[in-house]
């Protein structure tokens, strides 16, 4: 398999990586300059693999591209432990992964870009209040759901944790207030066997 | 089935009551008012439903609630003419429903609402510029994917179809640019057999 990637970490990029390693799936990465004009993510050779112009993209030992983080992470999932086998606990892994796309990245992938590579300070006030609030708010859903429970789905690590713990890992760091059972699932999914941290920023912009 | 849904038209229940409707599915709904302060989605009961306080939920007729508008299409649609019977196929359409909740729904729909039920000038002009530029950017991705399609996967009306019309139908009239391939999708969308239209709005403020 071959991982088109960005050059500064992502989230997104690495929710896959994750994934691989925990699955023990060789593959080898391309890493696009998403901060040149216009990104590289932009040129016609790469169009051809995702048409919307994002990383992550995941091309198969056949060839075929397969763009959308968590689409690619519940494909490489299906009939893995990483994956509930019964048609509801599918549904409820991809209820998170919708949340996650949907509640948290547009905001605290936003928020993270605009502190480290971008400038925080060209956002307006309630630009980077909106910000805060809205992935705020998912942050506490997370939070209340973890009430009596480890893991997102069926109490077993899985690719909703994944999913989820891609970009939460650094909401604190970025400003966002963490509750104390995020924090405990954090630390649960940095313990499971094989976990591998995000890659080191090579522009050395984002100290994480 | 019931379905919970808003007082005011939503795409993300509209999509459900579209795909119910064509799978010749019978279901009673509830209308909470989200304009309420606070939202009736933030009630004790509804947080049981759907912690995240968000419509649309349906629930089963075993009592299992449903949350997350594309989670519960692809949920309805699997081993059905809507939703491709293959792992590949199934992919393409969760990367659409993704693509769908991540970069056109948090734009088009936030512009929507606050075009119609909110205060579109209480917006500064960088945050509506935001809401344009990445909401057209989305809508021109699908104009592109169209060169030489009929519809968004396998060339046979289904889910992501479903899942991309529920908003993109009123971008235009809100303001976006909608190209010519997408417009003549949104007809063919309206076209297919026992397709039925998003309800008006009972409060007035929306006149489509």
């Amino acid at each position: 398999m071959h991982l088109y990637e960005s050059i500064i970490p992502s989230g997104n990029v690495y929710k896959i990586q994750l994934l691989l390693t925990h699955l023990g799936i060789n593959y080898e990465t391309t890493s696009l300059d998403i901060l040149a004009t216009p990104s590289k993510t932009r040129t016609e050779s790469f169009l051809k693999l995702n048409p919307s112009g994002q990383i992550p993209v995941l091309v198969l030992d056949d060839g075929t591209p397969l763009a959308q983080s968590n689409a690619i992470i519940y494909y490489l999932a299906e009939n893995t432990p990483y994956l509930p086998s019964d048609k509801l606990g599918r549904h409820k892994v991809l209820e998170w992964l919708f949340f996650e796309q949907n509640s948290i990245e547009p905001y605290v992938s936003v928020y993270k870009f605009h502190t480290y590579w971008g400038d925080l300070g060209a956002l307006s006030e309630g630009e980077r209040n909106k910000l805060k609030e809205r992935g705020q708010l998912a942050i506490d859903v997370m939070e209340r759901h973890l009430e009596g429970r480890e893991w997102f789905v069926d109490e077993v690590f899985g690719v909703a944790d994944v999913a989820l713990y891609g970009y939460v890992v650094h909401a604190e760091v970025i400003g966002y207030s963490v509750g104390s059972r995020v924090k405990a699932w954090l630390k649960r999914v940095e313990g499971v066997e094989g976990h591998v941290p995000i890659k080191k920023d090579p522009t050395g912009k984002c100290p994480l």
